[in-house]
């Protein structure tokens, strides 16, 4: 099945190994943007491949709507950003990555093609000014649509033992 | 402001302190439940606080249509998973959360309340059999609705010195 035209984006090419589905006729729930990531980074081919090899400081800016929200946040060392990669294709199940040219599916990806273009990143938070937060460990796109803030939490998001077999060999217990 | 009628939902009580936001006229993007979360939990009530305080084996089932999707994930030792609070309010931006006692700001809590009801867990991957991944981890209702799965990748997502201030007083480098 070939990818459907209505998903074409210059910035991903449907390359041989790559297989998309035909999507749902509707959506099941609706998400509001609640402000936008700025970032130095106007175009894909410039995000850094991962946000480690960034020190760029970033800033999350949150719609006035949603600032109360805020409370308390300043207190965290770490945070989890949600963000919508609105620029992505849906419809890919799986995908050959260019810098590793081997088919894999999209969930064991963090590829921003996937059904639901929702994307995690941990990032430090540096500060607090309104509703503004200076984070870094972001890659993405200046404008991004930002969903969620979360409190990092290492007793349950830290697994410093985790391996992604494909990626590195050995697996940890 | 108090919170929105529509919202109402008795699992969630409007507590002093808390305060809702008038919610947007519409949502900016769309969704799709790409599959169901399976746990013993049939009310909010028996959830555990903690995923970490559960050894419970909980399943997460993935619609036929993004099977191939799944592809090298069983490589993984862990996962991060995604998923849609359905019965939460969206509209609180300050809530006191009834184990704490205490006002916080909603982007300072994991609580599902939040404007994009997203959340996301870290679990261990204990098998793959056709759509069905088996894993520890998980703290929702039954039947939650899934929304993304993706590796984990202990580089970028593991910050075991990280600190939320508000819930442990000193503070992490």
């Amino acid at each position: 099945m070939t990818r459907n035209e209505k998903n074409g984006n210059p910035e991903f090419g449907h390359r041989p190994g790559e297989k998309a589905v035909t999507l749902p006729p509707q959506t099941d729930a609706g998400v509001y943007f609640i402000g936008r990531i700025r970032t130095p980074w106007k175009q894909r081919k410039d995000c850094p491949k991962n946000a480690r090899e960034s020190d760029a400081v970033c800033t999350l800016e949150i719609d006035a709507r949603w600032a109360a929200g805020l409370k308390d946040v300043e207190s965290c060392s770490h945070l989890i950003v949600l963000y919508w990669m609105d620029r992505a294709p849906r419809d890919l199940v799986l995908q050959v990555p260019a810098h590793y040219g081997v088919q894999r599916g999209t969930f064991a990806l963090r590829s921003p093609a996937r059904p639901n273009p929702i994307a995690m990143s941990v990032v430090r938070l540096l500060g607090v000014e309104g509703v503004t937060l200076r984070v870094t460990g972001l890659d993405c796109l200046d404008g991004t649509p930002l969903l969620d803030i979360k409190p990092y939490f290492a007793s349950t998001d830290a697994e410093p033992n985790a391996v992604v077999g494909w990626h590195r060999p050995e697996k940890a217990d």
